[in-house]
């Protein structure tokens, strides 16, 4: 029990780490566990969108998938052509000899690999989940956005990746709340 | 699609509300977004701990838990005594007429009445991932967890949550980066 | 003595508490102490224009208008549609047996009733103390105000609330230390 | 009205200036505004308990007591050895030719004067409400508080002003919701 | 050795103290040891760019030039008409009996006697510091950077200080890493 | 011109990037920025302690000793083990086709090589800079420096290094303005 609770803490200091973007965009903030909790609901959405998929797997894919930057750190697109990570490892030293250590890292594999529809799934919802905070930005003004938009949205590899971001950003940020608004 | 993105911004708020309890403890901060991935996460440990319990139920419960509370707020302790609060209808909202609907609202349902053995440890998961965060003010100089952390304790359902609470108390927070540091 | 202590740590508690309207309009943020500092100014200098008025009456009902919130918390738009709050409850749990706990409860009462011109200047205040806040944010590049100011702008109830909302829309939020100024 | 928007906007600068001498203590945040609210609060519950001063004129004094700070800042113990703040010229600029200018004016002086009861006990609420901080700082787990309390229980002026501070030192800051905690 | 510990601590002071004009920008936060690092760094580039100028000596102004805000505060353009500080006794504190006071002393009264051309380049990137906090805020959408920018050059005393204002107000914040980006 | 707008917008990103090592210390928050000013003053500390070494050098050293993680991000004792930073290539673009390009590099070179008495020292800066923030964590109530500041003091490499860090943990971090306190 002792290592499944070092295990806990680990995974728990994803709370204290930002995503490192934010420094880069000048506006916004995100922790790596914020960004994590939202790429797991958008999984379980696609899942309930495309039930041909294994939705368990796709869910559990995005829980898992910064797992290693609790060792590592979380590196922005400037930082990522100067720092090369071994993520292998930290994802070992994670899992030590958990008994369940092989799940973790078969999953870990299957995202990086990204080619199963799974993985496609939970690589688009990585940046759906980015899309959502520059929409929100952009919305309440801040400047840069669009720039980014354009990038990110050439990322996607699905076409429901694709239609979930054309449609968030045809959305405002507050719609869910805002429309149908009376005193 | 429009509903969908409307649901996502929905579940994002949760990454901007912070919990209120913590305003009554005098330290710590911590976003209702990011209690639900440290819950899901030990949800997601918990399954591989007990494979006869249904382990995507279990992360599927904790990922919803506290989504309601987009429209609600979080509430502490001392509110819960004062705010009655029609989960219900906001849940009803958050879904509205989406075809997956029934499938998030059966999860509410489940965890609610806390009866199967995967709400019993989705609640406990829900008292672990406080107990973390209070272990962790503990070891880095607050002064109040002990009292907290009696009363929590007594919350625990299950041989399981008990066992991994217990062991989260004897470990302390930065042990699986501190033991065996060399310079 | 011991109940002015707790009474005076229970009303310190407004300091941290956010007012939960900021994180719906995605900018901005204000502790509910600070609003009620400004509602109470707001109120004494209302007091000063129309000298027919209890002045007195007038300053204390906004001292106290939120008080209940260190119990229940501070409630936005979106979440009163869920949460039915007991503040009486609340107001009697903060006053309990102090001698003078008739006073306060009677401006409480005489506040929610709004129908004295007091009353009617002490909501109006309160909506100006969120108007102050929506322009500051306007002039410094939030997306969103207008929307805002429009609404707030309705529930304004009295002719010396309604001048001075529009005299705030059309004050930059800086004129007053800005203007004449030389190096 | 212009210049009422203007004297609003003048005040609800005291939301976005910090009290400089947390910075010195290495812990704990407030705003000037939230310790103008907790002052003014002070005096409201000073006034229940002395009916014969007149607590029209010590909560007023209590609002207005800081509201020079907007336009010379706030400065702790070590700066104000090195800087020589002119607060009547911040005032006067502050009242302008204000109708109720004078009004303002000599709660300041009466305020600064400190020979009247009121004054007394507005300057002895000013303290109070920095006790209230360093009590709660001390409760959860700040190193320093001891020192600084005895040096600010030194500084208070009435017989009220000593009762109460004993009385908060006494006194956990989470004992008016933690007493009678039941699950 | 005692001695120099406390000039340590009290020069990491400046890590602890907000720049207080960016509270009446309304946007933007910045500590005085950043702005002091940003000056130094400047003056570093400008000492490479003219060498007939004594390149140790003006970084050297620009690292103490406001070691004297430690013990005074940080005031902006509206509490310098309030505020009459005491640089000169507290920099004299700041230095006490060091053998090496009047070197530092003697860097203060360069710097502001402004007449050396290596104290009008400090003062310069003094101003060149504070330019390139308002140009990233207005590239990222905040609305008040314009009149500011205006003002702040016409401080500006020498050709290659203008020479670098024009250049940064040309350039984009991000221009360092966005230019060629590529995935 | 232009590429020393870029230059400074680079160096400037400093100040919007945490040191990552107090996400795992659990208290305490410092820009690079922040960090790097430090270093430097403690440095011009050392050159006026050590007149034989090459003052200019040394502090232009610790100026720009951590530049590159502009580029690269900051890595703590934990991250370094899992990513490689190719610093080098960092520096580089940095510098870029820059007339004085070789300085700084050759500044990075000798930092790095730990040889020279000046960069020695500057690494002793380096680490005494880390010393003076964690001593203020352990006086203001943080649990954990004690464990890190016996690590840290074995990196030092220089007699005057040690003499100054074991003056600064015999120092408590607010003696420089609490000694001698009067009222």
């Amino acid at each position: 029990m002792k290592q499944i609770a070092d295990l806990l803490f680990e995974a728990r200091m994803l709370k204290d780490l930002k995503r490192s973007g934010y420094a880069f965009l000048g506006n916004g903030s995100e922790s790596v566990a914020e960004h994590c909790f939202s790429t797991v609901f958008i999984c379980f959405v696609m899942a309930r969108l495309t039930p041909e998929i294994d939705g368990e797997r796709l869910t559990a894919m995005a829980l898992v998938h910064d797992m290693a930057e609790a060792r590592t750190g979380d590196f922005n697109y400037v930082q990522k052509k100067y720092a090369k990570v071994d993520e292998a490892s930290a994802m070992a030293h994670f899992t030590r000899d958990l008994p369940f250590a092989p799940d973790i890292l078969s999953l870990m594999t299957e995202f990086n690999a990204c080619e199963t529809p799974e993985a496609q799934l939970a690589r688009d919802a990585d940046q759906l989940s980015f899309i959502l905070e520059l929409k929100k930005l952009k919305d309440t003004g801040a400047a840069f956005p669009d720039r980014w938009l354009e990038v990110i949205m050439d990322r996607l590899k699905t076409d429901l990746g694709r239609q979930m971001a054309g449609s968030i950003l045809e959305t405002r940020w507050d719609d869910w709340w805002m429309n149908g608004y009376t005193e």
